[in-house]
């Protein structure tokens, strides 16, 4: 199965082009740049690189979200555009298992893996996986709920990785002490591989048009919005 | 510490810009094109990536070997160039040992990495590393060699990496059975951010003068003129 995997719902913006398990091309980029102005020359490079065309792929994975708004969007729309263009069916990805996925431990028996998004508002994005079998559903909580509830899991530790842990690592290891172990530079941020590979292994393609962002809270925008009417109607 | 970090000793080629543990760029490209075309562009593609020049890096780190004698050629030539021309200390970094790092589990315990090479001529180049230590030096062998070595090292799961995996696989699932385990794509080839990231935490500045390729064999090119010599003689 050849596989074209983008992912913007996080800081990276990454591209990989995948042939069964073996992993063609991928670039992975994280910068101060947009992912609009990223993306695109990523898809065409990754592409040449890999010696493939769209043609080529049987299908697009995508990752679609938890994540910030803006970019599951820029991630979604560019997907359905070349879903569109090419006829290809798409499949999404979960942006927390896919960050599981990218730390490489993930059919360890040992431990829970962590991937923690900075939710802001307090919050962050959070879910579990052991053994390669997820143990929480992705939720928006706090820090602190979450670890307390992580911790009840498993007897072993706890491997965190994602954008929140720069935010929230002094206070995770305040909370789980010892246990509480981070993952590396290299294995520390969503691979677009790492969502290829999980589209190949579990995803279902689907039709463009049933493509969906998938959210944890309603954009901050709704919730101005309805703040504003609500004091409208005051 | 920023790091430009090159591999071109496998299959891959790849190019990282670092800065501390975070992976400001990774480019990793596995195609038909020889290294030596490929390498370059990915540099210069790379660095204006990740918004940094060469000029911004303290050191560059490059993958000598062992490996393909023309690819180890290739980035170490390649970095030594961009080292004259910029004043920069240049970093080696061992093939095997980054192959062991890409496979996201350096630091787990529990359990050996095996990497291993197609070396030919029924040898593979091989080492083993467990809780991030080293616990063979690099060799070249025959396979059944190293997995007998191997298994007696360790009680645990032996983890296999490298393009030598394609090769032997079922090789190696007859000589050790279920204790065999395969890193899954995303994770079974040679990061240019793990040798980064080998790089920054145990790698030494260097003249780039004093850069030597690393090899376990003589090329076949220098075996061939021996035997040519040796027949001339005779």
């Amino acid at each position: 199965m050849r596989l074209l995997a983008v992912d913007t719902s996080g800081p990276v913006c990454g591209v990989a082009v995948m042939e069964d398990e073996r992993v063609l091309s991928e670039f992975a980029v994280q910068n101060r740049n947009t992912h609009s102005a990223s993306l695109m020359p990523l898809v065409e490079q990754s592409l040449t690189c890999a010696g493939r065309s769209l043609a080529d792929m049987d299908a697009l994975a995508v990752v679609v979200g938890p994540g910030s708004f803006t970019g599951v969007r820029i991630g979604v729309a560019t997907v359905k555009a070349l879903a569109h263009g090419s006829g290809k069916p798409c499949i999404p990805v979960d942006a927390l298992e896919a960050l599981a996925m990218s730390t490489g431990r993930m059919r360890d028996g040992e431990g829970l893996i962590c991937p923690i998004q900075d939710a802001r508002a307090g919050q962050v994005y959070a879910a579990c996986f052991a053994g390669g079998e997820r143990r929480m559903e992705d939720r928006a909580m706090k820090l602190e709920e979450f670890a307390a509830e992580a911790a009840g899991l498993s007897p072993g530790p706890l491997l965190f990785t994602g954008d929140g842990v720069p935010v929230h690592r002094e206070r995770i290891r305040e909370l789980l002490g010892g246990r509480a172990v981070f993952a590396e530079g290299p294995f520390a941020f969503l691979r677009p591989s790492a969502a290829g590979e999980l589209a190949r292994t579990k995803g279902t393609p689907i039709d463009y048009r049933n493509l969906k962002e998938f959210y944890l809270r309603p954009p901050n925008a709704e919730k101005n919005k309805k703040l504003l009417e609500a004091m409208r109607h005051e």
